[in-house]
Protein backbone atom coordinates (compact mmCIF):
# COMPACT_ATOMS: atom_id res chain seq x y z
CA UNK A 1 0.00 0.00 0.00
CA UNK A 2 1.36 3.09 -0.93
CA UNK A 3 1.98 5.56 2.25
CA UNK A 4 -0.13 8.24 0.49
CA UNK A 5 -3.53 6.31 0.67
CA UNK A 6 -5.61 6.53 3.41
CA UNK A 7 -6.26 3.30 5.54
CA UNK A 8 -9.17 1.50 4.75
CA UNK A 9 -10.62 -2.06 5.70
CA UNK A 10 -8.96 -5.17 3.97
CA UNK A 11 -11.60 -6.98 1.85
CA UNK A 12 -13.02 -9.83 4.10
CA UNK A 13 -13.16 -13.83 2.54
CA UNK A 14 -16.72 -14.51 2.58
CA UNK A 15 -18.64 -17.74 3.84
CA UNK A 16 -19.75 -19.96 1.31
CA UNK A 17 -22.84 -21.62 2.15
CA UNK A 18 -23.25 -24.14 -0.45
CA UNK A 19 -24.23 -23.89 -3.89
CA UNK A 20 -27.12 -25.52 -6.25
CA UNK A 21 -27.20 -26.28 -9.91
CA UNK A 22 -28.54 -23.91 -11.91
CA UNK A 23 -27.92 -24.96 -15.99
CA UNK A 24 -25.81 -27.99 -16.74
CA UNK A 25 -24.37 -28.19 -19.92
CA UNK A 26 -22.06 -30.78 -22.13
CA UNK A 27 -18.98 -28.39 -21.62
CA UNK A 28 -19.65 -26.54 -17.70
CA UNK A 29 -22.33 -25.90 -15.30
CA UNK A 30 -23.80 -22.70 -13.74
CA UNK A 31 -24.47 -22.15 -10.38
CA UNK A 32 -25.74 -20.27 -7.93
CA UNK A 33 -23.23 -20.10 -4.61
CA UNK A 34 -24.82 -18.80 -1.62
CA UNK A 35 -21.89 -16.15 0.46
CA UNK A 36 -22.27 -14.21 3.48
CA UNK A 37 -20.49 -11.53 4.75
CA UNK A 38 -18.43 -12.37 7.51
CA UNK A 39 -19.00 -8.81 8.97
CA UNK A 40 -22.36 -7.71 7.71
CA UNK A 41 -24.03 -10.91 8.01
CA UNK A 42 -25.47 -10.04 4.35
CA UNK A 43 -26.71 -12.70 1.89
CA UNK A 44 -26.23 -13.40 -1.74
CA UNK A 45 -25.77 -15.82 -4.41
CA UNK A 46 -23.19 -15.44 -6.88
CA UNK A 47 -23.21 -17.31 -10.04
CA UNK A 48 -20.53 -19.45 -10.96
CA UNK A 49 -19.33 -21.34 -14.27
CA UNK A 50 -17.75 -24.38 -13.38
CA UNK A 51 -15.54 -26.54 -15.47
CA UNK A 52 -13.20 -29.07 -16.19
CA UNK A 53 -9.42 -27.37 -16.11
CA UNK A 54 -7.97 -26.70 -19.73
CA UNK A 55 -4.95 -26.97 -21.56
CA UNK A 56 -2.67 -25.02 -23.69
CA UNK A 57 0.18 -26.13 -25.38
CA UNK A 58 3.23 -24.18 -26.91
CA UNK A 59 4.28 -26.89 -29.15
CA UNK A 60 7.45 -25.85 -30.84
CA UNK A 61 9.82 -27.68 -33.64
CA UNK A 62 13.86 -28.43 -33.98
CA UNK A 63 13.54 -25.29 -36.67
CA UNK A 64 11.52 -23.21 -34.41
CA UNK A 65 8.67 -23.25 -35.62
CA UNK A 66 5.26 -23.15 -33.44
CA UNK A 67 2.23 -25.33 -34.32
CA UNK A 68 -1.07 -22.90 -34.64
CA UNK A 69 -4.58 -24.29 -35.41
CA UNK A 70 -7.44 -22.56 -37.03
CA UNK A 71 -10.99 -23.32 -36.73
CA UNK A 72 -14.03 -21.86 -36.38
CA UNK A 73 -15.45 -21.26 -32.85
CA UNK A 74 -19.05 -20.77 -32.32
CA UNK A 75 -18.48 -18.46 -29.34
CA UNK A 76 -17.24 -15.59 -31.23
CA UNK A 77 -19.02 -17.02 -34.85
CA UNK A 78 -16.12 -16.83 -36.59
CA UNK A 79 -12.42 -18.44 -37.50
CA UNK A 80 -9.64 -18.05 -34.74
CA UNK A 81 -6.18 -18.92 -34.64
CA UNK A 82 -5.09 -20.27 -31.40
CA UNK A 83 -2.22 -22.79 -30.14
CA UNK A 84 -3.54 -26.26 -29.73
CA UNK A 85 -5.33 -27.20 -26.47
CA UNK A 86 -8.32 -28.68 -24.94
CA UNK A 87 -10.45 -29.95 -21.65
CA UNK A 88 -8.13 -32.09 -19.02
CA UNK A 89 -9.92 -35.94 -18.06
CA UNK A 90 -10.54 -36.46 -14.70
CA UNK A 91 -7.48 -36.57 -12.94
CA UNK A 92 -5.18 -36.03 -15.70
CA UNK A 93 -1.64 -34.57 -15.31
CA UNK A 94 -1.22 -30.92 -17.38
CA UNK A 95 1.74 -32.38 -18.80
CA UNK A 96 0.10 -35.65 -20.14
CA UNK A 97 -3.17 -33.71 -21.06
CA UNK A 98 -1.17 -31.16 -22.96
CA UNK A 99 0.67 -33.81 -25.13
CA UNK A 100 -2.33 -36.03 -25.62
CA UNK A 101 -4.25 -33.05 -26.81
CA UNK A 102 -1.49 -31.96 -28.96
CA UNK A 103 -1.19 -35.20 -30.26
CA UNK A 104 -5.10 -35.75 -31.42
CA UNK A 105 -5.48 -32.59 -32.54
CA UNK A 106 -2.30 -31.76 -34.98
CA UNK A 107 -0.88 -34.86 -35.09
CA UNK A 108 2.72 -33.98 -33.25
CA UNK A 109 4.05 -35.28 -30.16
CA UNK A 110 7.60 -34.27 -29.19
CA UNK A 111 10.94 -34.98 -26.89
CA UNK A 112 10.41 -32.89 -23.85
CA UNK A 113 7.86 -31.05 -22.18
CA UNK A 114 7.36 -28.69 -18.88
CA UNK A 115 4.83 -26.70 -17.34
CA UNK A 116 4.57 -22.40 -18.27
CA UNK A 117 2.68 -21.18 -16.07
CA UNK A 118 -1.56 -21.82 -14.37
CA UNK A 119 -4.22 -19.31 -14.51
CA UNK A 120 -7.71 -18.74 -13.97
CA UNK A 121 -9.67 -18.16 -17.21
CA UNK A 122 -11.57 -15.63 -14.84
CA UNK A 123 -11.97 -15.73 -11.08
CA UNK A 124 -14.82 -13.55 -10.62
CA UNK A 125 -17.16 -15.86 -12.07
CA UNK A 126 -15.11 -19.09 -13.49
CA UNK A 127 -13.92 -21.53 -10.89
CA UNK A 128 -11.16 -23.93 -13.17
CA UNK A 129 -7.60 -23.33 -14.45
CA UNK A 130 -6.06 -23.28 -17.53
CA UNK A 131 -2.29 -24.70 -17.69
CA UNK A 132 -0.20 -23.81 -20.26
CA UNK A 133 2.56 -26.69 -21.35
CA UNK A 134 5.44 -26.05 -23.60
CA UNK A 135 6.03 -29.05 -25.70
CA UNK A 136 9.59 -28.84 -27.49
CA UNK A 137 11.61 -30.55 -30.37
CA UNK A 138 7.98 -31.57 -31.59
CA UNK A 139 7.33 -33.66 -34.76
CA UNK A 140 4.85 -34.55 -37.07
CA UNK A 141 4.69 -38.36 -36.62
CA UNK A 142 0.60 -39.34 -35.92
CA UNK A 143 -2.73 -39.73 -37.43
CA UNK A 144 -5.13 -37.02 -36.43
CA UNK A 145 -8.11 -38.15 -33.81
CA UNK A 146 -10.26 -34.96 -33.78
CA UNK A 147 -13.71 -34.75 -31.57
CA UNK A 148 -16.76 -35.21 -33.55
CA UNK A 149 -17.46 -31.70 -35.06
CA UNK A 150 -13.63 -30.67 -34.55
CA UNK A 151 -12.20 -29.26 -38.05
CA UNK A 152 -9.01 -28.09 -37.52
CA UNK A 153 -6.33 -26.40 -39.96
CA UNK A 154 -2.79 -27.10 -38.33
CA UNK A 155 -0.15 -24.88 -39.56
CA UNK A 156 3.67 -24.46 -38.70
CA UNK A 157 5.13 -20.72 -38.62
CA UNK A 158 8.02 -19.51 -37.65
CA UNK A 159 8.36 -18.54 -33.80
CA UNK A 160 9.19 -14.31 -34.69
CA UNK A 161 5.88 -14.43 -36.93
CA UNK A 162 4.33 -15.56 -34.19
CA UNK A 163 4.74 -12.86 -31.67
CA UNK A 164 4.32 -10.15 -35.16
CA UNK A 165 1.02 -11.85 -34.77
CA UNK A 166 1.07 -11.39 -30.52
CA UNK A 167 1.74 -7.65 -30.79
CA UNK A 168 -0.80 -6.87 -33.94
CA UNK A 169 -3.85 -8.33 -32.36
CA UNK A 170 -3.53 -11.50 -34.94
CA UNK A 171 -4.22 -14.03 -32.13
CA UNK A 172 -7.15 -12.86 -29.81
CA UNK A 173 -7.78 -16.11 -27.86
CA UNK A 174 -7.25 -14.78 -24.42
CA UNK A 175 -5.75 -17.78 -23.32
CA UNK A 176 -3.50 -18.70 -26.00
CA UNK A 177 -2.43 -15.62 -26.20
CA UNK A 178 -1.00 -15.76 -22.50
CA UNK A 179 0.79 -19.05 -23.39
CA UNK A 180 3.08 -17.60 -26.08
CA UNK A 181 3.39 -14.47 -24.37
CA UNK A 182 4.62 -16.47 -21.02
CA UNK A 183 6.76 -18.72 -23.66
CA UNK A 184 8.32 -15.11 -24.97
CA UNK A 185 9.01 -14.38 -21.35
CA UNK A 186 10.78 -17.30 -20.70
CA UNK A 187 12.46 -17.47 -23.54
CA UNK A 188 13.98 -13.94 -23.08
CA UNK A 189 14.87 -14.69 -19.61
CA UNK A 190 16.70 -17.66 -20.93
CA UNK A 191 18.59 -15.37 -23.48
CA UNK A 192 17.00 -16.70 -26.68
CA UNK A 193 15.67 -13.72 -28.03
CA UNK B 1 1.01 -24.71 -43.82
CA UNK B 2 4.49 -26.58 -43.21
CA UNK B 3 4.95 -28.40 -47.01
CA UNK B 4 5.55 -31.42 -44.54
CA UNK B 5 1.82 -31.60 -44.12
CA UNK B 6 -0.22 -33.55 -45.80
CA UNK B 7 -3.39 -31.45 -47.52
CA UNK B 8 -6.54 -31.64 -45.18
CA UNK B 9 -9.57 -29.83 -46.33
CA UNK B 10 -10.07 -26.51 -44.88
CA UNK B 11 -12.31 -25.62 -41.55
CA UNK B 12 -15.93 -24.72 -42.49
CA UNK B 13 -17.65 -21.92 -41.85
CA UNK B 14 -21.25 -23.24 -39.73
CA UNK B 15 -24.44 -21.53 -40.81
CA UNK B 16 -25.88 -19.68 -37.78
CA UNK B 17 -29.75 -21.07 -37.76
CA UNK B 18 -30.75 -19.03 -34.45
CA UNK B 19 -30.86 -19.12 -30.76
CA UNK B 20 -32.80 -19.50 -27.64
CA UNK B 21 -31.79 -18.28 -24.24
CA UNK B 22 -31.28 -21.48 -21.65
CA UNK B 23 -30.33 -19.14 -18.75
CA UNK B 24 -30.39 -15.12 -17.62
CA UNK B 25 -28.21 -14.39 -14.70
CA UNK B 26 -26.71 -10.96 -13.72
CA UNK B 27 -23.73 -11.16 -15.25
CA UNK B 28 -24.38 -13.32 -18.40
CA UNK B 29 -26.57 -15.12 -20.52
CA UNK B 30 -26.37 -18.77 -21.56
CA UNK B 31 -27.69 -19.06 -25.20
CA UNK B 32 -28.11 -22.44 -27.22
CA UNK B 33 -27.28 -21.47 -30.64
CA UNK B 34 -28.22 -23.91 -33.82
CA UNK B 35 -25.55 -24.26 -36.61
CA UNK B 36 -25.46 -26.32 -39.10
CA UNK B 37 -22.46 -27.37 -41.32
CA UNK B 38 -22.11 -26.22 -44.86
CA UNK B 39 -20.97 -29.28 -46.29
CA UNK B 40 -22.43 -32.31 -44.45
CA UNK B 41 -25.87 -30.71 -43.17
CA UNK B 42 -25.55 -31.83 -39.67
CA UNK B 43 -27.04 -29.57 -37.29
CA UNK B 44 -26.29 -29.06 -32.79
CA UNK B 45 -26.51 -26.56 -30.63
CA UNK B 46 -23.55 -25.71 -29.21
CA UNK B 47 -23.31 -23.23 -25.47
CA UNK B 48 -22.54 -19.91 -25.58
CA UNK B 49 -22.09 -17.26 -22.75
CA UNK B 50 -23.34 -13.91 -23.98
CA UNK B 51 -21.88 -10.87 -21.54
CA UNK B 52 -20.76 -7.36 -22.05
CA UNK B 53 -17.55 -6.28 -23.03
CA UNK B 54 -14.88 -5.79 -20.35
CA UNK B 55 -11.89 -3.38 -19.57
CA UNK B 56 -9.11 -3.77 -17.62
CA UNK B 57 -6.57 -1.15 -17.32
CA UNK B 58 -2.78 -0.67 -17.04
CA UNK B 59 -2.19 2.46 -14.86
CA UNK B 60 0.84 3.77 -14.45
CA UNK B 61 2.03 6.29 -11.87
CA UNK B 62 4.53 9.07 -12.39
CA UNK B 63 7.19 7.25 -10.67
CA UNK B 64 6.35 4.01 -12.14
CA UNK B 65 4.61 1.91 -9.80
CA UNK B 66 1.56 0.21 -11.02
CA UNK B 67 -2.25 0.23 -9.37
CA UNK B 68 -3.32 -3.02 -8.40
CA UNK B 69 -6.51 -4.29 -6.65
CA UNK B 70 -6.87 -7.31 -4.16
CA UNK B 71 -9.90 -8.83 -3.58
CA UNK B 72 -11.98 -12.17 -2.81
CA UNK B 73 -13.46 -13.58 -6.47
CA UNK B 74 -16.12 -15.55 -5.55
CA UNK B 75 -15.55 -17.69 -8.97
CA UNK B 76 -11.99 -19.54 -7.12
CA UNK B 77 -13.45 -18.88 -3.51
CA UNK B 78 -10.42 -17.27 -2.61
CA UNK B 79 -8.61 -13.78 -2.73
CA UNK B 80 -6.46 -12.22 -6.44
CA UNK B 81 -4.56 -9.74 -7.25
CA UNK B 82 -5.63 -7.90 -10.61
CA UNK B 83 -5.55 -4.86 -11.85
CA UNK B 84 -8.62 -2.41 -12.05
CA UNK B 85 -11.59 -3.37 -14.50
CA UNK B 86 -15.02 -3.90 -15.40
CA UNK B 87 -17.62 -4.56 -17.31
CA UNK B 88 -18.51 -1.84 -19.98
CA UNK B 89 -21.75 0.20 -20.31
CA UNK B 90 -23.75 -0.42 -23.41
CA UNK B 91 -22.12 2.40 -25.92
CA UNK B 92 -19.09 3.44 -24.19
CA UNK B 93 -15.82 3.43 -25.32
CA UNK B 94 -13.26 1.10 -24.32
CA UNK B 95 -11.27 3.66 -23.07
CA UNK B 96 -13.82 5.95 -21.22
CA UNK B 97 -15.14 2.41 -19.86
CA UNK B 98 -11.35 1.88 -18.40
CA UNK B 99 -10.68 5.34 -17.03
CA UNK B 100 -14.23 5.23 -15.38
CA UNK B 101 -13.39 1.51 -13.68
CA UNK B 102 -9.95 3.00 -12.67
CA UNK B 103 -11.64 6.05 -10.58
CA UNK B 104 -14.56 4.28 -9.55
CA UNK B 105 -12.49 1.18 -8.07
CA UNK B 106 -9.25 3.03 -6.72
CA UNK B 107 -9.95 6.79 -6.66
CA UNK B 108 -6.90 7.49 -9.59
CA UNK B 109 -7.25 9.08 -12.67
CA UNK B 110 -4.53 9.93 -15.04
CA UNK B 111 -3.45 12.22 -17.58
CA UNK B 112 -3.26 9.98 -21.10
CA UNK B 113 -4.62 6.65 -22.06
CA UNK B 114 -4.53 4.17 -24.83
CA UNK B 115 -5.34 0.96 -25.91
CA UNK B 116 -3.12 -1.85 -25.38
CA UNK B 117 -5.49 -4.19 -27.27
CA UNK B 118 -8.21 -6.33 -27.25
CA UNK B 119 -8.87 -10.09 -26.68
CA UNK B 120 -11.67 -12.73 -26.78
CA UNK B 121 -12.49 -14.44 -22.96
CA UNK B 122 -12.91 -17.54 -24.91
CA UNK B 123 -14.00 -17.54 -28.43
CA UNK B 124 -15.11 -21.46 -28.11
CA UNK B 125 -17.87 -21.08 -26.01
CA UNK B 126 -17.88 -17.04 -25.07
CA UNK B 127 -18.91 -13.92 -27.51
CA UNK B 128 -17.59 -10.99 -25.43
CA UNK B 129 -14.49 -9.05 -25.86
CA UNK B 130 -12.26 -7.68 -23.30
CA UNK B 131 -10.21 -4.62 -24.26
CA UNK B 132 -7.03 -3.48 -22.19
CA UNK B 133 -6.66 0.17 -21.64
CA UNK B 134 -3.07 1.91 -20.33
CA UNK B 135 -3.56 4.87 -18.35
CA UNK B 136 -0.24 6.52 -17.36
CA UNK B 137 0.96 9.65 -15.22
CA UNK B 138 -2.34 8.75 -13.01
CA UNK B 139 -2.48 10.10 -9.35
CA UNK B 140 -5.24 9.44 -6.60
CA UNK B 141 -7.24 12.04 -7.23
CA UNK B 142 -11.17 10.98 -6.49
CA UNK B 143 -13.55 8.78 -3.69
CA UNK B 144 -13.98 5.22 -4.41
CA UNK B 145 -17.62 4.55 -6.02
CA UNK B 146 -17.90 0.70 -5.34
CA UNK B 147 -20.93 -1.30 -6.24
CA UNK B 148 -21.92 -3.01 -3.62
CA UNK B 149 -20.77 -6.09 -2.61
CA UNK B 150 -17.12 -4.36 -3.77
CA UNK B 151 -14.39 -5.05 -1.22
CA UNK B 152 -11.51 -3.54 -2.92
CA UNK B 153 -7.78 -3.16 -1.32
CA UNK B 154 -5.96 -1.00 -3.59
CA UNK B 155 -1.95 -1.36 -3.36
CA UNK B 156 0.72 0.42 -5.73
CA UNK B 157 3.60 -1.34 -6.43
CA UNK B 158 6.80 -0.77 -8.45
CA UNK B 159 6.89 -1.74 -12.10
CA UNK B 160 9.67 -4.65 -11.78
CA UNK B 161 8.04 -6.07 -8.86
CA UNK B 162 4.93 -6.80 -10.17
CA UNK B 163 6.42 -7.96 -13.35
CA UNK B 164 8.13 -10.47 -10.95
CA UNK B 165 4.79 -11.12 -9.82
CA UNK B 166 4.00 -12.29 -13.19
CA UNK B 167 6.73 -14.50 -14.28
CA UNK B 168 6.46 -16.68 -10.57
CA UNK B 169 2.39 -17.18 -10.72
CA UNK B 170 1.58 -14.19 -8.30
CA UNK B 171 -0.82 -12.82 -10.53
CA UNK B 172 -3.49 -15.68 -12.04
CA UNK B 173 -5.97 -13.81 -13.76
CA UNK B 174 -5.98 -14.79 -17.32
CA UNK B 175 -6.68 -11.53 -18.68
CA UNK B 176 -5.35 -8.94 -15.90
CA UNK B 177 -2.06 -11.53 -16.51
CA UNK B 178 -2.55 -10.65 -20.61
CA UNK B 179 -2.58 -6.99 -20.31
CA UNK B 180 0.20 -7.24 -17.68
CA UNK B 181 2.26 -9.11 -20.60
CA UNK B 182 1.15 -7.17 -23.00
CA UNK B 183 2.20 -3.82 -21.29
CA UNK B 184 5.61 -5.26 -21.15
CA UNK B 185 5.56 -6.61 -24.79
CA UNK B 186 5.10 -2.58 -25.64
CA UNK B 187 7.59 -1.37 -23.50
CA UNK B 188 10.14 -3.62 -24.28
CA UNK B 189 9.56 -2.43 -28.09
CA UNK B 190 10.13 1.66 -26.43
CA UNK B 191 13.42 0.57 -25.40
CA UNK B 192 11.53 1.32 -21.64
CA UNK B 193 12.85 -1.68 -20.17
Amino acid sequence: MSSSLPPVPGPSRWDNLGQHTQLHTRVFDVLGVRYRHPVRGTERDFIVVQAPDWVNVVALTTDQHLVLVRQFRFGIDAFSLEIPGGVMEAGEDPIAAGLRELREETGFAGGSARMLGTVHPNPAIQSNRCHFVLVESVARSHELEWDADEEIQVETMPVEQVLTLVRNGGITHALALNALLLFNLHRQAAGRA
